[in-house]
């Protein structure tokens, strides 16, 4: 697995499923047990439980967002795991959200065979951006 | 390395060094290339920028603060690398930064001989907490 290039295919997927509004095609590149931390500082666990929070989101308060991520840094951690930081622009058009946000995240994807994954997802929203 | 027990291990020495305003000491268990995601969403990349950028907050914004860290939940990613989330509550005695900060961490360690390491860190503050 290149690192950036690993990452960067499985965020072009996140990307592709937010700007769809797709909460099962989100959390598709995510391991079954993957643990996912969002901007409120809310830790959700699993691939199930990450596939219906975004559905509510994409529903509810970022209805109509589109989302453009890019992957600022990745490297090995280890010959199976793979460290990203990723800048995310998020703009949505209406609703309590609306504007831009700008978000930065940490993924770690581990190999399944020849897969790599999502096994942790973290986010932060850049203060002052 | 046990996951939950090697994880606690290691916020012990971020505790201990955070309530002794020890920057250096709090940055020691991070790898040299480690990567570090403050609540702010700035991302600071090795054990120098971490012993330098928390040395700054100690001496300021959270001059006289305590920290307790909980470990939430911690498991192998694989054969050398633990995901552990990490409850952060922060009592700042005065200033801007005033009251009682709680906040959810991501950090990944990464064994370097039977010395685990932290990889990576990643801080969100828990809204509405």
């Amino acid at each position: 697995m290149e690192p950036k290039s690993t990452a960067e295919t499985i965020v072009k997927q996140l990307e592709d499923a937010w700007n769809g509004a797709d909460g099962a095609a989100f959390a598709e590149p995510f391991a079954s047990d993957a643990d996912f931390v969002n901007i409120r500082g809310e830790l959700h666990t699993g691939r199930q439980a990450i596939a219906a929070g975004h559905q509510g989101i994409f529903d509810s308060i970022y209805r109509g967002s589109e989302v453009r991520y890019s992957v600022i840094q990745a490297r090995e951690l280890d010959d199976d795991a793979i460290l990203a930081h990723i800048d995310a622009t998020l703009n949505v058009p209406s609703g309590p959200m609306a504007g831009e946000i700008n978000a930065l995240a940490s993924i770690v994807l581990v190999g399944d065979g020849d897969e790599p994954r999502i096994a942790a997802f973290h986010n932060t929203v850049v203060a002052g951006a």
